[in-house]
């Protein structure tokens, strides 16, 4: 690879296998799903899948057709789910490649049954039910149509029933329980070959929300799904930027844009090529912590696009050489702390991980060192 | 372009071509070059490079020599400067890709003297003044010693002096008049062959900020190099999403994860193929609004990483079909206002737009519709 001032990515497929196996480990015999959409959680779709699939991952779900048809020339033999469901005029992709659809209310059921029909296929799907995210899928009401009226699902075979937890993050909080009595007597009604409920934090909510299939994403990719207690999962993801300029600050003076940060002590301020541009957000202001080596130093100034500046006042001058590396995520800094820094969540930060970094994958079987 | 649920990001070159028009038209005799690092700002560092090029567009500003490799295959003719400068071991793609680094330091200016004079080239690069960013450049005693000691610049053919403006959008700030005494004051001292300092604000604060070159990377997508006044720039990109399912709520209930929204009046809600994983910032939930056609439509529980609640209520409902587009930014609601609900700045905005939107490029001699 040629040496760039930009910023690197290294992804560590091996840890997303070892999340896969202990996560597969809470399951018994219900089978892990991997949620793969947006590029895998912004860690590149293609080598994500390969590593899952040879960890013994067989079913993906993404979020569209789009998706889909990227991870069926990747993987010809995974079984692919999509959660948005075909829209008028897309349904033929869907069986070209077969791919599952999530239908999510009447009218996508409808619409498929007709498709269906017309061109003689078998129309295998998946049911969602809206158990308190009023977002996607059938309500009572349309469940209880659906279960009176079997007509409806002619040239449809029902897969999965499924649903999404609103709460999973807070075990305490009383919509699991309500989700979860919700989504066992609509999808009781149904009838479909299976169920499914639990994503990364409903794994960890016990054995009753397990079902047959659970359906992870951000565990797979390193983020917390027990919030509040320690992270089971091994962190896959590390960013660095590289040192451009180190300069020494001895009179008082601003940095950055706005003039937002003041230096008032004699202070070194290196620049580092990494910025907003790379996904590095700029809500990390005045506000972020990096890495050089195992010193710990704050952001200072406004993250701008391709450039942030830190306080490297207490750090030895053997690290501050042009080039040196410097961590902004990784193993002293993890996923879920920074997005806490940024105010959102560690998905946030994976899905906004830019295009410009140099990336690497290590780990994994088609990885190996 | 097959039919898929995702997001659709169109790109009006024709309205960059315009920005490019209307900003050379502030600059009698200066030159106005483009800076489309980033993948210029997120929206395609080819295409909108080959129509800055049709506008007349001769120089472009990147970050690093990645970005400048990239740009060297799409237009083999364009004066091509980085901004990072070359980090050891990388100056050999600078003179393979006649690239002009912007020299940073006085140790990044000697490797470059010492790479030029083993290899014989010319060495053609541009000296970066810090005037008061606190982030990439010389600084006052590095000028003194670079002018008092000419032997630093051996085998190294001085192209521009540039510098950065810290406040430009803010006309009335006494860093502006500071940066430009300290930029003349020290550029008079190199003796380069040319002199830039402004970026796109920064064309609107005056002639004498304008020297032989002026950079402008947002105001050329669309962004208001004058905040607080009307914009004179014009919008270049549209995001739409689509409707994937609309409910009718008639009792009180939660909407989205973390039950953050409650629907406490009859209302609809609908449900948009369209997140944050997309760069639709997570900081819009409860706090952003859309356009259907010309209703706008408050965002309503936490915008998820594929799919946006939006309150539909007063929407009729024939503007509510499955596929309906949802405008989440264009004419209506311009990036800028975007940025403004979301806490942050408009670039941001641009360079966070993800790999998943369906991308439609309009306008411009080569999109001639």
């Amino acid at each position: 690879m040629t040496e760039t001032s930009g910023p690197e990515l290294t992804i560590d497929l091996g840890a997303v296998q070892a999340n896969y196996r202990t996560l597969q480990s809470h399951l018994a015999e219900t089978e892990l799903a991997a949620v793969v959409k947006a590029d895998a959680y912004g860690l590149g779709l293609g080598p994500v899948a390969r590593a899952l699939t040879e960890a013994g991952c067989k079913t993906f779900f993404v979020a569209t057709s789009a998706e889909a048809v990227q991870l069926r020339v990747a993987e010809s033999n995974a079984h692919i789910h999509v959660f948005n469901g075909p829209l008028p005029g897309e349904q033929a992709a869907f069986v070209e490649h077969a791919l599952v659809p999530v239908l999510n209310s009447l009218e996508q059921l409808h619409n498929w049954s007709v498709y269906c029909t017309e061109i003689g296929a078998p129309g295998l799907a998946d049911i969602q039910i809206d158990t308190g995210m009023t977002r996607l899928g059938l309500e009572a009401g349309d469940v209880a149509r659906l279960s009176a009226e079997p007509g409806l699902l002619q040239s449809v075979t029902l897969d999965l029933a499924i649903s999404h937890l609103a709460c999973a993050d807070q075990p305490d909080h009383a919509m699991n329980q309500e989700q979860l009595a919700a989504f066992r007597a609509a999808a009781g009604q149904i009838g479909t070959a299976g169920k499914s409920l639990a994503s990364s934090s409903g794994i960890f909510l016990g054995a009753q929300y397990h079902f047959d299939m659970a359906r992870a994403g951000a565990a797979l990719f390193g983020l917390n799904p027990v919030p509040g207690g320690p992270n089971p999962m091994r962190q896959v993801i590390r960013i660095q930027g590289k040192i451009l300029q180190v300069r020494s600050v001895d009179t008082v003076r601003s940095v950055g844009y706005g003039a937002s940060h003041q230096a008032t002590r004699p202070a070194k301020i290196a620049t580092v090529a990494i910025g907003y541009g790379d996904g590095y957000p700029r809500a990390l202001s005045n506000a972020g912590t990096a890495f050089i080596d195992s010193h710990e130093v704050p952001v200072v100034g406004r993250v701008s696009m391709d450039l942030t500046t830190l306080d490297v006042t207490d750090v030895p001058d053997s690290l501050l050489a042009l080039g040196q590396p410097v961590d902004f995520a990784g193993p002293l800094n993890p996923v879920d702390q920074i997005a806490g820094q940024a105010g959102t969540i560690g998905y946030e930060i994976l899905t906004s991980l830019g295009t410009r970094y140099q990336r690497r994958y290590v780990g994994g079987e088609g990885n190996a060192a």
